[in-house]
C-alpha cells in the first residue's frame, strides 16, 4: 500500500483553513521577536528519524504479548510500513534494520523499494541476545564478554556477517546493543569481562569499512539484573576511545538509572565528539520503550536543548543518527510512531526557539530566574502550527493521526496481510 | 511597600497591545471548540494558593546557607511580601503560618494589615522537628511517636498552642507534618511508633474546635533515614480513619519515592474523599523542594487533570487546602514565588481545557492513543493568554515577574529592611 | 523419581564429621546466653514454604528465554520435582499452583502423588494476564477493571474456576495477582478502574468457601508502565478491607519502587491483622525475579525480625502463607530454589536469636546504637549449624546443594524427560 | 584524654575467655580449608582508616541539629577524639582535615600531638561550598566552574592555601570535593560549567608537590538538586585523566543513583589504576551519611571483594586512601566510628575469605550457583574472632565499643569540655 500526494493533499484541505491562520499568527508573533521562521521550517523538513523495523509489530513483556492484527510479516511489509509513516510525516525517511530478523532476501529489490518510498538504510543493528536455531554455541552466559572464547568468536562473527548485509544495503554504521551482563554477585569477574569485551569490539571495529561508524549503546540493567558489562556512558566512552576514531557511545532515553540527569550527559558527550547515536522513546520506570514525550516531555525538551547546541557548538561531533526505539504493546504500533514522531518535532522545534544569547547572557549574569524563564517560554509555546506548515510544504499531511485514520490505513493492511500475522522479531 | 492598582494599570500597558490580539485568538479558537471561557477565567480567579511564610526568605541546605538581601525579619514583613505577591497575581490570597516561627504579637494589627491586603490565614503549621532554647525534652529521637511519654506530652500541648493562635487570626485548619522516623534499623519499634503517634493525633484532632480539618502529611524520609513513621499515603489515611470525619491526608508532590504515581494517589483519595491539603513544589531526586513546574511540567498537569476530575466528581472531598511548600536557596524568594504561581495556573487551566467527555468516552472505546491524544492536545495549548486576561479582570499585573523587576521591588525591600537581615526559620 | 531416607543418611555422612562440632560449639555458647535451641530448632523444622509452580522450569525476559534441559512437562512432574527439594530440606512441604497453567487432569491420582511426598497444595494462582487460547475476550486493556463488563464477567468466572480446582485439591486460599494497568497518561479513567476492580474482588470474595482466604497482591508497574490499579500496600489494604474479613495483603518482595522500607510495611500490615500472604525473592532494580538473598541479605533478615515480631505479638494476624516467587533465568531451577530455601532460614533463625527483650529495652532507653548492636550481632553469627541440624533431624540433607549435585540429580531428569522439554507457564 | 594499655589489657581481660575458644575454633577451621590465618590478621592490623576531624561532632540536616555533649572544641580536641578511637581499635591511624575549619595555629604542637597518638594526616580537603565571614566573592553560584573567573581564581587559591596546610603537616594528597552544579534547568551551560572546572582542577594539580595526589570527588546531586558538574565516575574520571598521572577518582558510597552498581565502578576503576581515594558510609536513600555497613553490609562486602581484588591484581593502582565519610546525627559520634571501623573489618576480612581460585573456576565453568555459593560462603562466615585477635595482638580493644562505655569516656569528655561545646564545622 502506498500514498500518494492526491490523497494526501484531499485530506489536508480538511484542515487547511484552522491550520493558516494559527500558522501565520503565531510567526508573526516569533518574527517580531527575531525569529527566523523559514529557517527552524527547513531544519524540521531536514530531520529524519529512522524507524526500527522491530517497532512495525506489537511487543511484549515477559508477561506476555498481544499481537496487533495487519503486521508486517517480511521485510518488505516493514518497509512499506515506514513509507506510510514517512509519506504522512515526511519525518521518516529511514529505517534501521535487526538482522537476524531482517536479513534481505532480493537485495536489489529491497533497495529498489525503500528507493520508491524515499527509505534510506541507518545503522543495522546485530543481536547476540537471543540463541538462534542451530547455533552450536549460547549466548546464555554472555556474547563479547563471554569467557568461553568459541562464543566470543561466535558474537563477532554474526557482527561481521551483519557489517555486510549493511553494506550491500548502503548502511554506514552499526549499532551494537550487549545483554551481556550477570544476574547473581560473583557470577562475573567485571575485568575480564570488560576487557573481552574491549578486545572483542576492538576486533569489529578493525573490520569495518573505512566510512562506518560503530555505535556503543549502554544500559544499566534487564535482561540482566544485577550487573551489565556496558552499564554507563562512562564505560560506552572508554570502549569507544578504546576501538578509534569512529566509534562512538549511543544513548537510548530508557537506559539510565532512575533521575539522570541525561541532558548532562548529551552536553558533556557532545563536547567530547563522542556522541554518534541517539534512540528516542519515553519511560516512568526503567527501559520502558514508551511512546516519545508521553511521560516526560519537558525533559525531552531539555534534552533536545542540548542536542541543538551541540549541533551548534562541536563541530567535532558528527550529527547523532536519530532512531526511536519504542515498543508498542497495546497501540497500533504506526500510530504510536506517529505519535513518536510528533513529539520529537515539538521538542526538536521547541528547543530551536530558544533564545541562545539571551541564556547564555542570563547564565553569566547569574540570573537564575530569567534562564529558566527562557527555557520555559521556548517550551510553553505551542508550536504545533511551525510543524504542520512544515509538512504542508513537503506534501505531507498536515495531521498524520486524523489521516491515517480517515483513510482506514490499518484496516487496508488487515484487508492485505490478514488479522494473525506476527511481525518477525521480539 | 504596598502595590496599588495605578501602579500596575501603568506597568501593565507596556503588554496590553501584545495581550489583547493574543488572548483573543486564543479564546476564539478555544470556544470555537465549545470551551467555556468564562468560566476557565473565573475560575483562575478563584483559585488562592496559600505562601507559607518560610518560603519568603533564602533556605538552605546542610552544607550551607546563601542568605538573600531584604529578608523578612518580622510576621509583619512576611505579610507584607505576600501581600505584594498576591498584588501581583491576585493568587497568593492566604498565608501559611509556623509556629514558633510565627508567634504574633499583636494579633489584632496582623489581621488588619493581612485584612488590607486580601490575605487570609490558612492551616497553621506545628514544628516538632527542632528543639527549642529552653525545652525541657528533646524532639531527638521524635515527638509525638516518641517512647518518653513526657515528649509526646510536649508535641501534643505544642499543637495545641499552635491551634490556639490559629484560632485567633482566623484559621480553620492544622497541619500536622511529622519528622518522626529513624536513622538506623532497630532503632525503633515500628508498632509502638505507630501507635504513639496514632494517640497523639487522636488527641490532637479531639482538641481542634468542631469547624477545623487536620491535614496529616506523610514523607517516606528526611530528615531521618531509615524510616519515617508516616511514610506514605497509606499510613496516612490509616491515621487520619482513626482521628475521624475532618481528618484528611496531605499530599506534598516532593514526599515520595522515585517515579511514584502521584496522580494516581490523587485519584484514590479523592474518590474516599480524603484529600485535605495539597503542597506545590518540584524536584528531581527527592524533596528537592525547587520551583513549581521547573521539572516535571507534564507531571503538574496530570496531578491536577485528576484534582480537576475530583473536584468535578467527588463531592464528599472538600477543595483541598492548596500550599506552595519551596524552598530558595539561590533565587530572590518573591521572584521564585511569582515562577511557581504561574507554573501552578498553567497546568490548573490546561487541565480545564480537557475534554472530559471526549476522553470518557475513548478510555471507553479503549482508545488509547486517543486518549493520549486528549490530554497532551490539553497540555499543549499554550494558555499564557487566559491567565494574563484572568489577571487583568482582577487588577493584577499582566506580568507579574517583568512588573516586579521593572518597579525594583526587591531594591525597595532592601532599602527599607537592609542587606543582612535574615528570615526567621529554617 | 523419589529420594530415600537411605540415600540422603549416605550423603550425610560425608558431612557429619564437620557438622557435629560446629552446631554443638553454637549452640553452647547460645544456651550460656540463654538461646531456647531447641525451640528454635523446632521453629525451623516447621517452617514450609510453598513453591510455585513456575518456579521449576526456566523464566525468560523480554529479550529471550534461555531453556534448562529436563523441565517438568506436566503437573506431574512439577509436583515430583517439588517433592526432590522437600525430601533435601523439608522445608518446601507445599506447591501452588496457576491456573491455566495447571489443571489437574485426574486430581485423585494427583492428590495421591503429593501426598506421598508430604507436599501439601497452597494458595491457588489465577492468570488474568495473558489471553488463551479461543478466549472470545481478550485482557489487552485489564481484567477485574476493564471498562467493559464482559471482560470483567470473564475474569471473574476464571477465578471462580480457579477456586473450585483448588477445593478439589485441598487449598485453602486464592492469591490474586493483577497485571490490571495502563501504559500511558489518559487510558485510564483512576477511579472507575479502582471501583471497577473492587467490585470484581468483591464478587470473587464473596463466591469463596467460607474457611479460604483471598490474598490481594500489590505491584507499582510492570506489566504495565505507567500506572497499576494496585500500585500499593495502601490500595491493597483499602481493597482487602472493602471485601471482608478473610482478605488480605500479600507482599512480593519485588514488587516495590526503589529504596521502599519494606519492613515497616510489613509491621503495619501485621499490626492491623492484614498480611496474608508473604512472596519471596530478591532484587537489585525492580521486579527482578532472583535468587532469596542473594542481592539483600539484611534487608531479608530486617523483614524477617518484623514478620517473628508478629508472629509473637499480633494474634490478629494469621501465619502468612509464604512462599517463593522467583524466575531462574540461567540457574538450574532446583538449585535456585535450593539457594532461596536456605536463606529464608538463615535469615529466619538470625531473627529468631534477635534478643528481643535487650531490643525493646534499649529502644525505651533511645539507646540507638546497643539497638543497632543487638539487631546485628544477630545478623553476623552464622547459624547454618543450626540449619544443618534441623534438616538432620528431619532425615533430610545436611547439605542439600552438595547433595543435588553428588547424586546428578538433573542428569537423572535429564534421562527421564530428556533435554528439551519446556515447562508450561510463562 | 589518654588510653593506655593496661587499661585496656584490664578490660581486655573481661572477655579473653570468650575469645580465646571462638578464635580458636574459627581458625582451626578456616585453616583446614587452606587459609592462611596470620596472613589475615596482619591485613586486618595494617589496614588503616581516615576519620574526617568533621565526624567527631554531630551534623545535622537542613531541619535542624541535634548536638551532642563533649563535642570537640578544636584541632587539638579532634586529634585526642581519634587518638582514642585508634587506641581501642588499631584502625584509625589517620587524622583527614578540612579547611578552613581545622587550621592548625601551633603547627610543631598538632604534629607532636598526633604522633604520640600514632596519627598520621591523610588527605587533605578545601571547602568551596560554603562562604566564609568577609569572602570578597561567594560561592552562591559554584566555585571552581563559576562563570566569574575571580570566583573561580578565589576558589583555586583557597586549593593552594589547602595544599600549603597540607605540607606542613605530612599530608599527600588533596581531595576536591565540589557542590558545583545548579538548581533549575537552563542555570548552567553544562559544557562551559565542564569545561571550567576541568581548567581549574589542571591550575590546581600543577601546583601540587610532585609526590601528591589529587583525588577528584563525584556526586549525583545534593545540594544542588538539578545538576552537579562532576555528577558521576565517568566525568571524575575525565577530570582525572585531563589533569594527569596523579589525579585519581574518588569514591564515596553515597554519592550514587538509586540502584547502582557500585562494585563494578570499582572494578572498572582499579583496572585503569584510577580508582585514588575511597569514603565509607551507608545509606538507604541518597547521600544519607549513615553508619558503614548499617543498612547494606552484603553491598559492602560486594564492594570490598573488588577492592581486594584490585589491589591483588591491578598493580597500576594504588592502594586507595580510606577514609569514613559519615554524619552522627543522633549517635554519639564515637560510638557511630567504632561501629563503622567494625563493620569496615568484617567485610574487607569476609572479601579476604572469598576463595578466589575457586570462584574464577567456577566463573570459568559459567557455575552461577557455585560462584554465588563461594560469595555467600565468605559472607555467612562469622568473622569477628578474627578481628579480636588482631586488635588483641596489636594492644587495642577486644571489645572497643564495651570497653569505651565501660570506661564512660564521653562522661570524661563532657567533664573535661563541659556539655555545650559544638564542634568546628557543618
Amino acid at each position: 500500500m502506498k500514498l500518494n500526494a492526491e490523497i494526501l493533499n484531499e485530506q489536508n484541505r480538511r484542515f487547511i483553513k484552522t491550520h493558516e491562520p494559527e500558522y501565520h499568527f503565531l510567526a508573526d508573533k516569533l518574527e517580531k521577536r527575531g525569529v527566523d521562521i523559514k529557517q527552524i521550517i527547513e531544519k524540521v523538513q531536514e530531520l529524519q528519524v529512522a524507524i526500527p523495523s522491530w517497532a512495525l509489530g506489537a511487543g511484549g513483556t515477559r508477561f506476555g504479548r498481544f499481537s496487533y492484527q495487519g503486521e508486517p510479516a517480511s521485510l518488505e511489509d516493514k518497509i512499506s510500513d515506514v513509507g506510510l509513516i514517512h509519506a504522512l510525516t515526511n519525518t521518516a525517511g529511514a529505517i534501521s534494520l535487526h538482522i537476524p530478523w531482517d536479513v534481505p532476501g532480493d537485495v536489489k529489490a529491497i533497495k529498489e523499494l525503500a528507493a520508491s518510498l524515499g527509505i534510506e538504510f541507518d545503522a543495522v543493528n546485530s543481536n547476540t541476545f537471543q540463541d538462534q536455531p542451530n547455533m552450536k554455541k549460547s549466548y546464555r552466559f554472555g556474547s563479547l564478554c563471554n569467557t568461553d572464547s568459541a562464543v566470543r568468536e561466535l558474537a563477532i562473527q554474526h557482527n561481521l556477517e551483519v557489517i555486510d548485509i549493511g553494506k550491500k544495503l548502503g548502511s554506514k554504521s552499526l549499532t551494537v546493543w550487549l545483554a551481556d551482563g550477570s544476574n547473581f554477585p560473583g557470577q562475573h569477574n567485571f575485568q575480564e569481562a570488560l576487557q573481552n569485551t574491549q578486545d572483542s569490539l576492538q576486533h569489529i571495529y578493525k573490520s569495518m569499512p573505512d566510512d562506518w561508524k560503530l555505535f556503543v549503546e549502554y544500559k544499566p540493567y534487564e535482561p540482566n539484573f544485577y550487573s551489565t558489562v556496558i552499564q554507563d556512558w562512562g564505560t560506552s566512552l572508554m570502549l569507544a576511545e578504546a576501538c578509534g576514531d569512529r566509534a562512538y557511545t549511543l544513548i537510548d532515553l530508557g537506559h539510565h538509572l532512575p533521575n539522570t540527569n541525561i541532558e548532562q550527559i548529551v552536553a558533556t558527550l557532545m563536547m567530547k565528539g563522542k556522541l554518534g547515536g541517539f534512540h528516542f522513546n519515553d519511560s516512568k520506570y526503567g527501559d520502558d520503550d514508551l511512546t516519545v514525550g508521553s511521560v516526560k516531555p519537558y525533559s525531552l525538551f531539555l534534552i533536545w536543548n542540548e542536542l541543538v547546541y551541540g549541533m551548534e557548538n562541536n563541530s567535532n561531533n558528527p550529527i547523532p543518527a536519530w532512531m526511536i526505539d519504542a515498543s508498542h504493546n497495546i497501540k497500533d504500533p504506526l500510530e504510536d510512531l506517529l505519535q513518536s514522531l510528533e513529539a520529537i518535532q515539538i521538542a526538536y522545534v521547541q528547543a530551536l526557539l530558544v533564545d541562545q544569547n539571551g541564556l547564555r547572557e542570563a547564565q553569566r549574569q547569574q540570573d537564575v530566574t530569567l534562564s529558566q524563564e527562557i527555557l520555559q517560554d521556548a517550551f510553553r509555546t505551542d508550536v504545533r502550527p511551525l510543524i504542520r506548515e512544515a509538512r504542508l510544504l513537503s506534501n505531507a499531511a498536515l495531521e498524520p493521526l486524523l489521516t491515517y485514520r480517515a483513510l482506514n490505513l490499518r484496516g487496508q493492511l488487515i484487508k492485505e496481510r490478514g488479522s494473525y500475522t506476527v511481525a518477525s522479531g521480539l
